[in-house]
This record gives C-alpha cells, structure tokens and sequence, in this order.
C-alpha cells in the first residue's frame, strides 16, 4: 500500500471488486444530470481526529474511475489529523469524484480508524520492551488494507495467513501426539525459514514447549500471575505472545509483565471507522 | 445468504477469495501434523448474548473446504443467542475444521455483530411509525453480508447501490440548474421503477422538491425542529428520511418526530463483532 | 457507455472477454505476414441508413489492443446516419485495425441495429403520452449494451435486473395467498426506494393492486378494450404498463389508449444488425 | 454444448455470468415472497414451429441455480417442434424456477431462433453440392453457442477465430507484396495443419491465388458469371467459397453455381428468435 | 510475444498470475529496507551459449509491476548470445527490479532454454526437406510462451490445441468403426479449414488413410525401414509426419528419410534452461 | 496436492486454466467421431523408472472434465515406479479420457520428474546432516505442483514466495547501509514469526551478519574452503546455506561440509520429465 507494486499487483483487483459491488450497471443519479465531462475538485476533510491512513487507497478508486484523476495529499499514512483539517484534493471529472467517493471513504475511514484505535493502544506499551501484535481477525477481503493499517498505527503484524506461519494449537499437538511431536513435525514439514509457534495453556506445556525447541511461545488466556511464572520458566529459550481477549480497555495491566508480544484482534474487528468526508465539490 | 440461489451466484465467489486470502498456498501447520484424512467435530459456541447472523456463510466455508463436511445448525438467522449457548456443530475432516475455523468465524462474528447492533437500535423504534434504515457505508467487498445482517437484525435496507436507486445530492441539483430540472432529468432518465429520492438541507429545498414530484425526502443533518417543520411542509406528499450521524446513543430523540425512515451508517461501520468460537474440537 | 467510468468499470472485461473469444492465441493471418509495427489507418463506413450506436465501445476495441490507437469519430451516438457516410477513422498498428475489426464491428452493428429498431418503434408514440420501454428479453451478456441502445434509439429502460426492481407475476403473488399480501410482503422485503410493480390479468385483479397500493401496475395480454376499462379503473392512482408481444408491425393500435408504458421484448430480441463496415485500410 | 466437458469448461463460466448480470445481488421479488424452500415445476412450451437448439444450455441455468433442480427434456436439440408442443419440464426449488426463466429462456429463444433460420436456408441446398457456412458475426461472448445453433441448423463452421483459421485478405496480400507472398509467409508462420484461405475480387486474383498453392479461395462480393468464371480457372485445385451479403432471401441464386461452400453472417446476425415460454408454475 | 496484441490480451493475464504466485501479499524484504522510490538499474547478462527468446516477457514483466520501468533491448528473440554478454538493461523503481527479478527471468530462462535447445535440434535438418515440430506436450499454462520459443528456435508450430486441429487417433478411428468412417466423420464435423490428420501404426492403415482422403498422416512409432516404405505407398498424396520420442541425441538418424514433419515433445518439456542473470543493480 | 483443500481452493483454478488452454472451444477430433456419451477405461502406464508424483493433480483432470470419472490409483505419491508398471486406471466418458489425456500426463510427468531427480540428488545426502532445499527459479504458474514434488522426492523447501520470507540479498544490504542496519529494519518490519536470512559474499559479512543476529546466513558462491571456514565462524549461531549453481553432477562435494542447507535451483527448473503415458483405451 506505500509502494506501487503492492497496489498493482494486489490491491487493485480488491479494489475494482468493490467499485463494482457499488456501481453493478452505472451511476443513475449522476449520469441523469451529467451527461458530459465537467472537470470538479472537492476537498477531503477530516471529522474527528486520529491517525490518517489508507491515502493511497483513496487516490487509487479515483485514478481507477478516471484517468485523469489528480489527487493531492497534504498528509502521508500514519501522520495525525485533527477534526476539520484539509487532508487532500481531488481533481477530475465530477462524475468521476461523486461515483468514487462512497467507495474511496469506506476504505479511508476503516483503515484508518484501525491506525487510530492502533495507536491508542500502542501509546500504553511505550516504555516497556512488549510489542502490539495483529491476529487473523481481519474482515474477510480486507487483510491486506487491514494489517497495513495497524502497522501504519504502530503495531506489528503477527503471520499474514495459514499458510505463511506455522502456529501449533492444542488440536495440532492432541493429532502429533505430543508437543515434541508437533515441533518435530512442524520443523520437517514447513519451509525452513518460518519460526514455529506453539500455544500453551498449562506451565507443563510450556516446559515442554521450551524443550522440544519451540521458536514462540503463545500463552493462551493464562492470569497474569500464570504468565509472569511461564516466562521465567521459558527464561529466554523461546520469544513470548501473550493472547486471549485483549482491547483497549483491558490491556493496560499486560505491559509491564515481560512478555516479548500481545496480541489483540481487537486492533481489526472491533476498531470503529475515522471519519472523514468529502466537501465543496465544484466545477473548475 | 437466506437461499441457497443467492449464496451459489454471488456469495460463493467471495468467500473462496477470503479463504485463498487466509490460505494463500497450503494450511502449513495442519498439514504437518495431520498427513492423512481424519472424521472430527467441532462445536459452535457463543461466548457473548446478541442476534445470530450469517450461520449460512459459515457452514458455506466448510462446504467449500471439504465436500464431505456438514454442519448440524441449532439456530437460524435472527434468534437470539446467550454467551455459552451451542450454536452448531461441524462435522468433517479436521484438516478443513482447522483450516476454515477463522473464515467462518470472521463473518459469522461481524455479521451477527451488525445484527445485534442495529436489533439494540431498532428496538427503539417499537411502537413508532419510523423504520431504521442502512447505508452504502458498507465495508468494501462485505456489502451482500452487512445488508443482509442489518435486515435480520430489524432495520431496513435502503438502495443497495449507485445503479439500483436513485439519490440526487446538492451536487446533482447543483449540475442540473434546480431541483426540479434535476428530478425531471432523472425520472427521464432511471428506469421508469426507480424512486427519484432528493436530498434538502433547507425547508425551502424542501418546498422545491415536494413540487418537483420527489418521492422520497432525506432531510440531511436537520434540527429537529428544522425537521418537524419540513414534514409538516411535506405533508404525506412524499416520504421521508432523516440522515446525519445516528448512532444507538444518539437516535433515541428522533424517534417519535414523525420521519418515514431514519437511517445510520454506524450500522455497519461501526458494530463491534459478536464473540463467537469452536470449541471441543475431536477425532470421531 | 457514455461515459469512461461505466467503460472502465462495467464494459471493459466484456469487451476483453470478447477480444478473447476472437483470439484464442493470436491473430494467424496477421502475424504471418506483418510481423512489425506498421501504422495504419481505417474507414468506418455505413452502408445502411439508420441510428448509430456504440460508437464508445466500438472505440474502445481498438485502444484495448493498441494502446497507440486514435479514433476519430465524426458521429455521436444517437445520430441518424446514412449509407456511404463516413462515421469515423481508426489510426493505430495495422495488426490491431484488422485483429479489431470483426469485434469492434459485431459490438457496433447490433448495437446501432438496436437503437435503429428501437427508433423506428418509438416514433409511432409521437404525440402520445405512452413511453416505449425494453425488458430483460436481451442477449446474455450483452445487456449493458443493449439497454444502452434502446435509450440511444429514443426508447426507456424497465428495470435493469432482478435485483434493481420489483414486479411480483402470478407465481409471486400465488404464493403469497393474495396480491395484497404479495404487496404487503414486497414493500417489507425490498429496499424502500423501490416502486413495486404488479402484473395483472384480469380487471378483478386490476382492483385488488390498485387498492393494494401498487405503485405500476402491468397489463399482461389484455385485449384493447380490456385496458381501456384496466385503465378507467386505475384511474390515475397507479402507473400502468402494457405488455405482451409488441412488435413493430403490431404497436400502432396500441400507442393511444392511454397506458402510460408499452415493453417491448423485440427491440432487443429481434431487431437485425445495422451493417457497417471499414475500408480503405492503408499504411500511413 | 452437446457435451458435458464444453459445458463444463466452456460454456459454464459464460452462463454463470449472465446469470449474474440478471441476478446482482438478489431476485427481490422472489425472496420478498418466497422465504424458503418449496418444490415445484414448470412446462417449457413452444409458441412458434422452429427448430429447437440449447436445451443443455437451458437445463445448465436451472441446474447452477439449484443443485437439486431436474429437467426432463421431451426433444433434442436439432428437432422440429411446433407451436404449444410441450418441450420439457423443470422441477426444483420454485425460486430458481422463477429467478432462472429469463436467462434460460434468453439462450434457448436465441440459439433456437438461429437453427430455425439457418434451417431455413440450409433446405434451399439440398441437392447442391454446395455447403452453407456461418462466419465470425456473431455476437460478443455468444460464439460457442451461436456456431452450435448452426450446425444443429444444418449448417457447417467457418473457422472459429483469428486463431484456428488462416484467411488472407486484401491487406493481408497488401502487407506481404503479393498473393504468392502471403500465401508462402502464411505456410511458413501457422501451424501445418491450417489450410491457407485467399479473399479474392478478380479473376487475375483467383490465378494468382490457385498458382500459390491456397487451399481454399474465397469469392468476395463477386457477380454469378464471375463466379462461374472463376470457379472454372479454379477448376478443383482448391476449394471455393462465395461469401457477400447472403440471406435467406437472396441465397437461391447462389445454390446452384458450382461453388463448395457459401457463407452467410446472416445466420447469426439477423436470425429472429424463436418464442418459447415458461407456463403453468406450480408448488408439487 | 512478438506483438503488443498477444501481450496484451493473452500474455499478461498469465505473467500477473505469474507475479501474485511470486508476491502474495508484498515483497517484505524489499520493503523492510526500501520504504520509498529509488531509481535504479541492472543489467541482464547472458552466463551461457545459447538463443535468446522471451525478451518481450521479460519486458513485460517490469513494466507490470512499475509503469515507469524502462527496458533497453540489446539483442532480439531468436539472437545468438554468447557467455557474459550484456544483453538488456533495466532502469526504474529499484523496488520493482528487486521483486520482478524472479519472475521475469523464471519466463526469460525457459524460453530462452526452449529456443537453444529447438535450434541445435533444426540445425540437424538443414539441407533436407524436413520440418521440425513441437507437441502439445508443454507445461501446463506455459503453453503460448513454449510454442513461441520453438517457433523462434528454428521449429514449426504442430496444431495449438484440441480445438483447432483435427488428429485421428486409434481411438477416434475404433469408436468410428474404420479410417474412412472416422475421416469422414471429422470432415463433416470439423470446420472446412482445418487439414485431417490420421495417426496409424501400420502400411495397412496408411494404406486406409490416403484413400479416405487423409491430408496428413501420422507415422506413429515405426521403423525407418517401415516409415520410408509408408512415405512411398503415400507417394505425395498426403503430407507425411514421424512421431515419436524423438529427441536431439537420437533424430539425426530420421532428418533424411524424407518425411515432411518430425515432431518432438522433447523440445518443449524436456528442454534445461539457459542460464542468464540480473547483475550490477545500482541506484541512479 | 495432499489433501482436497489445497486442490479445491489453490489447485483446481489453475488446473482449469490449463484445460482451457488445450481445448478453447471443444475436442474437435473426438466430438466428431463421438458424439455420444460412452463409458470407457484407460490405464496409466509407466515407460521409465522413477518416483512418482502428481497422481491427485492427474485424478482431478479427469474429475473436473466428467463428475462421474473414476480413477483407481495403484501407487501414491512418493512411492518408487518401474517402467511398465501400472500405475492406475481411469474409467469414465470416453470422450473425458481422450480430452484430459495430454493435460493430465503433461502435469504428472512433470511433478514425477522433478520428484525422480530431487530424490537421485536427495540420495547422495544420506548419512550427512545437510538437507537438500528448493528455490523460486520454478516455472511461472506451476509453483504450488513443483514445491510439492520436491518435498515428495526427499527434499525441502525454501520459502514459498517473496512474500513469506525474508532474504537479504547484496542489494537490501546496500540500500539499508550495513547489514546490521538491514537485518535490523527486517525484524523490525516482517511479521515477527519469520526467520531473517542474509546473503553473504566474503568472511567479513559472515561476522556482520552473526553479530546482526541473522538467523540464517545463506553462504553464496562462496569456495569450499572458505565455506568451511564460514561455518567455523558461525559456530552454530546462525543456521547456514549453500547456494550457487548446484546440480545431480556436482553436488557431491558439497555433503560433508557440515552446512545445514544446500538449495538447487536445477531440481525446478532443469529436471527432465518421466515418461507415462495412458494405454488400452476401450469402451465396457
């Protein structure tokens, strides 16, 4: 999403998609009062403030709508923005600008209210050597826009898809046997550049986790007390996530426990949108 | 998603991208431990009270991972469920229980979040003449699912897009000289089945358009005491929506003004999801 | 059609997917013996009078296979044209005016043919208050451009699909137990901003709509006389719609009886191509 | 079309897609109506005489819509059927019955229509050595069920594309400098197992082209004594075909001059459709 | 390959499937270390003997990913190159040179390698009137690329596909009955511009063959003392092809026995890649 | 390739596209002689020693080409074949076995090459703790069938794609500054369950990279010498690669050097394919 490639290659059909899913046939109300090019500008305001993000979304429904779409950008993804603020310019022919807008607002306001919601969690972590981590909670169709935004908000991302990580579940171990079982596996099986994760819920299991090499230790839904034990028993043999239920509201209590991650899917599906809107369209 | 027609033409597709999204060359994890086919079953269960939305999309995901799978349902759209209650079950090979687990649940928790949502909202609206209506603020790609939610919840759907209703906005009254050139151009224009909906920021806007023949008014971030006037003004001679802002904690006052439909974008911008997830996963 | 972002949303995978149709691997002929880039130019003759249509689409071929491409044309659509007039001039790579030809020009004839038959109808409803409308009786795949066409040809567009408009047939409303409820259920079911369209077949059947509150009302195979009283009934509190094999040959006892629409399945199921061709090709 | 692998991996994907051009979202009336499920059947009926052609197509409609659907076909394609003969029937789910008809019906009117007419015509060469041909006028992403119709019409194929075929035209000759040229160029570049087709419009042409070594020579817009001219030069060594502007009106004169094949884009640009129609649904 | 036209409608659907298979998501070490636009350069250096092809692929592939990329073409598709040689020039988005890399030399290596490896087999054949050909034994999807490199490699192309070549088979003739049924049956099916090739194993079949009329008859798997007794009873009323596990250790004892056609699957799967790289990228 | 879910969500697209590639439109030659459905069985015939692989891939050819194909498979992937064994046997439409035949073989000569030769390789690594690895030099397209096989014939795979692993290559390094630098903003960037690897050329980026913290140090073209004294270096920090040029004739020396990775890229892009073909076709 910050570089062209990406966009090219694997926004732009999603994109498309979702231009289509608003206009199946045509713009009926627009193209009843216009039937010909008039070139318009209109002004992208923001209404509340928080983290902008998703810029190049934005300019690329209108360049996809019209190729002769201009867009400025007074800020860049990440930066803060504050109600009424000019973030942008969009210039091209008005029926361009009205049947773009809906679609280049719904992704905006999403990702950036993910960055937003992001930053506000990651700001508690400041201070403390504990990183924010992304889940697969993502909306479907969305994960790509989705996990940039809550990089660009200050988080990490944790495994893209099932098929770039390997995360070893009870169900995955109960199959292997045993968790030395499993790592075994995991280890022969996936390419070899991938760290295997496995999920613990008992101190046993952490030990053995520990010993059969595991590269991540995820504590699944432990008290506090619980994983503060886990993690001088894992006394830096393996990194650390801590996992299970974490919001804004609630994480404040996991920062200062020495965990190396916290996972939140909260950061995706339970953010509410930024919002931002369009204004002073005009004829030029 | 209520018949089986919808989900096969226009579902489908989008749910095979969200699995390719999570699977992008193989279930690396799985697939090291579980070599060989296995019969398992896994339990719905519901972790938070609220409305039940989108059971089909979610025994569609394991359809389409293993044609063997079925999914026994204890529930159907729209029914209440409580935190704990057994939703469903799946029954089929553990590689796809495994596999498909966070598609399912990603539509099954954000479109019984929108359910629960605009149900808590619609609630308001009992024993009042004004129903609740969406928007196009839909996320991009999840429009089929987040309408539909909002419909099993107890709102109402409002145009489904930019080719199948039409909305003429200041911008279009503006490029069509008046409001009543700009209704004349679209009843010629639209399909002859269309509505002509006009939107009024002032009570003599409002006059124009009642004259102009719009059958639908959206009083757009009105007073209340601006929109009491323009109903009177309108008289039973055409419908009307009031838009602007409404969320659950703000629509309580514009309940009993008299409007035809109110309508909210936080429906499905701004639900949080429902908590959902499998539990008990086992060999059978 | 006429404007870009319907082309490059809506019309241009249509046009590829026809290109491909054409050219499975490549063009034999024209490989064989111009294997370089050669620039050349091409006449767009008529060789029928008629109504030129299209002419965006028929553009459009050639810059989806030359990016190099210009096309002059010396018409709009909507334009009577007559046999031997020079519509427009194709400059570009010679290989691509001849691997175009055939598509562009199957795109153009049937369109124009189109929009001629259409024309030919619609002025026999010169001075009457009926409008002639199309149907859904068009060439799979082809709709987008063929609803353009009758539009172009003077006619109006019904709904442009099953999910844009309501018109609730015998089956409906039997199954619904009767038109009142089949009304009822479509004015809760369908997005408020749709009219709800009901076809009816007998004056009794007149009565229930009306006072159903149907808001079109179709006249399915109804002798005259039988829709002069439909119509008396109706009396103004419903549009009406007649229906039922209307033909070129068979429309004139038709257009003054009063009904404020008469559809029309030939104008897109029948009507012949208008012929045109290109010549003159020649390196520049 | 005639059997399950073109269906399969040809023609599936097109139907799909005109089965998404009439269904974008949902069928609203239906649904409105129809909440569940409710088994029915419905008469296919002929309401003209013709020969029928698509019934894999129709029967594919319902069959992608409803996976339970069955239909019993009383004809095969290439039968005569005659006005009010029942030709099959459908049972399913009553709202893929009602939501399939126009698509369905959309192919088999178009393909039958063409089969009928090409019929027509082909019976005028009956006792003729001479072969009637289709061309590529058909229309945009209809070919593989256009060229269909009219084989089963008693027709035979043309090439199917720029890709299958080799057919030089004046251009062609232009490009390459000669007849002897582009036959040589178009020898050495196609795959060998293409025969080399020439578009000839003088009797020096026809010389030229027999001398090359064409395996065929087309006769362009030639008069009857020309073409009885050039079919003696020709004498044997290469097929002939006459191809300009034939219909079924115009096409007597031509059956009995001597030539192997006379194409006609007639056949698939200009042939009406036959009617047909869904009756008598009900629930079973 | 050789021209815009391919490229865009048929090539570039491949070659972005090619990149999505290569960059799923995005390139993350390119990103983590380049987060904005650096111009740069690299050259394509040649590191063994051989016939370049694929060069315009190759092309394709940057400017796919970076609409500003720039490629200098030292040599052109069918050219010797030599070891070490600097045989293009790369100038755009470092980013995109580092990401396209892969992919773009993946395409360039096997062509270039089908090429080599064609043109020492053709070289065998110069001075005898014997063609070489390739099979439909390519890499799945690879097809259009594979069949491009053998022509450029000094080969001839044998049919595209099933769909626009006629080969009789032993099959195709047993379920015909006899030769002359199944030739026959192929001339009346097939459209009239494609050549009959019949596959046989014995003199009594070639026998069969050239009296129903075969135009080109397949010499499947016989001796040389066999074929040279089959190209006589033939006598030039049929062309004449060898088939059968042929490759460039053993054809040499085949190019003189005066068949028309050797085909040889060899060619397109069986071929090792010509070794080039991407050296000496730099920042500009 | 090992289980359905992979074939339905990742294989079977690409599976579809190559029977579209080999039958545009229809299987001309076996329409014509067969123009009804006829059950039928044909076996599947080693000609060449080897490992087998690809038999699932060969199986859904058939299966997505006639839903009532059977296929009886003898052996499973992996397992060591002889020439004239039979390996399996598909029973179906005839029409299905002669029309998936060159699809089906040309995928599982294919993957059985790359498995025979990755397993003559794999071979010469027993007894050593060095594990043979894959690159992304496979053919476009074919990635998810080659990686696949390479597992099936004992080796192991690298990373997938640029997408789900990182490689710091020369070029990264330089653009971050140092190494240090580099694997710095790699962790700081990639998802955090990836490895970071680095390409090294010389003994004093072996120490950067160790002293960065790479987690594996790729050690490129580098001379035996001076990869020994590398590992000496390294001593067990990092894991360690050895990469450059590797094929079946001079991997030997390479074994017992004591590094944990070889890659190759020749067991993709430089195996040659094992003969199979299908015999004794006949109806029952």
């Amino acid at each position: 999403m910050n570089n062209n490639i990406t966009m090219l290659l694997n926004a732009d059909e999603l994109i498309k998609l979702a231009l289509r899913e608003d206009i199946s046939s045509e713009d009926v109300s627009t193209n009843a009062v216009m039937p010909d090019y008039q070139k318009g500008t209109v002004d992208l305001i923001c209404k509340q403030d928080g983290v902008i993000c998703g810029l190049y979304v934005f300019k690329r429904v209108f360049e996809l709508l019209d190729d002769t779409a201009e867009v400025e950008l007074y800020f860049k993804d990440g930066d803060k923005v504050k109600n009424k603020e000019l973030v942008g310019r969009v210039t091209g022919d008005i029926r361009a600008l009205l049947s773009g807008e809906r679609t280049a607002l719904n992704y905006l306001q999403r990702m950036s209210g993910i960055a937003t919601y992001t930053n506000e969690v990651a700001q508690l972590f400041e201070g403390s050597k504990t990183k924010l981590l992304d889940t697969r909670k993502t909306t479907p169709n969305m994960r790509i826009f989705e996990k940039y935004a809550v990089k660009v908000g200050g988080g990490h991302n944790h495994r893209y898809n099932l098929s770039d990580g390997v995360l070893l579940k009870d169900n995955h171990i109960g199959a292997a046997g045993s968790v030395a079982n499993a790592v075994k596996a995991a280890k022969d099986y996936a390419p070899f550049v991938r760290k295997i994760e496995v999920e613990v819920e008992t101190l046993e299991m952490v030990k053995e986790a520990v010993e059969a090499g595991a590269d991540i230790i995820m504590l699944d839904n432990m008290s506090i007390d619980m994983m503060k034990e886990a993690i001088a028993i894992i006394d830096g043999r393996a990194e650390t996530e801590c996992s299970g239920n974490v919001t804004k509201e609630n994480v404040a209590r996991l920062t200062n426990i020495g965990v190396d991650y916290i996972s939140s899917g909260a950061l995706t599906h339970s953010a509410p949108i930024l919002d931002l809107s369009l204004k002073n369209l005009h004829a030029i």
